[in-house]
């Protein structure tokens, strides 16, 4: 049974993030590269250098618990950033590029909140309380990083409907 | 430049939604009998009741709108079954296997939370209001879910350190 326990289950998901943070990385640039406005280019580099701790952090996660930083493909993320670069695609010269880039971005998110949220539940019922911490400071980024694009949307709309 | 506007961004994404809902509801009941507690398939099944009842939602604002009510095909949703589907046989019979489902399902829970956020904020963008309302309904009761589930790990979680 031992490899079907909660730890299992743990560790499966931190591989699944870990593939999805590097994904996550890889498609960042080319968020900031299509966005319109220079506020959510610079919202999605600053995200990538976030992403890029976020990596690192779970590559402690691995050290701290004796395990291989590893991946396991994550279809979701795959999906959710395949569906993102469509919308790119489609949107792409129009007035609704940047709310379409937003809203791929919060999929994403919202993605990592639910995936971290398990994962410092799981972290704790395990007793790992230093992998909890670090792994709720993410899920806080995660949190803050969905809001923000939230504001980016709504400052967005107040442009428009001032033009 | 009509079709690459904020309405086009909007239809593009109610027929995500559409496809993804329907997805959800050919997934639940295999989750239902998949869970050890009773409790999580009452959640389950309950949830497939809201998803049908959501489906309607989402006919009726295709109606109000004059469009025909159709999909796109989602690859995010059909990633995030896909991983929940693989997480429920590798952890079948063992411990972990609800504490898996929970997961699966908040995963799906937060793509809707992102992909209902998104189009309510657009309706209102677009003024339209009675379409704004009856997507609202649907965003707070994906919120509802997510909360629940989160209250089934936690006290699966209790019952585990009890026994």
């Amino acid at each position: 049974m031992a490899e079907k326990d909660l730890k299992a289950l743990f560790l499966h998901t931190l591989k699944d993030v870990y593939f999805a943070e590097n994904a996550i990385s890889r498609a960042l640039p080319k968020m900031a590269e299509s966005a319109d406005s220079p506020d959510l280019e610079d919202a999605f580099t600053t995200h990538l250098e976030q992403t890029r701790e976020q990596i690192k952090r779970l590559e402690q996660i691995f050290e701290l618990m004796g395990e291989k930083a590893e991946s396991v493909p994550c279809e979701a993320i795959q999906g959710i950033i395949k569906e993102g670069n469509e919308v790119a695609q489609t949107f792409e010269g129009g007035p609704a590029l940047d709310a379409g880039l937003i809203a791929a971005a919060q999929a994403v998110e919202h993605y990592e909140i639910a995936r971290y949220g398990a994962l410092v539940s799981w972290a704790e019922r395990l007793g790992l309380d230093e992998v909890a911490g670090l792994l709720d400071e993410t899920l806080d980024e995660e949190k803050e990083t969905d809001n923000l694009l939230t504001e980016l949307a709504e400052s967005e709309a107040n442009e428009e409907a001032d033009t």
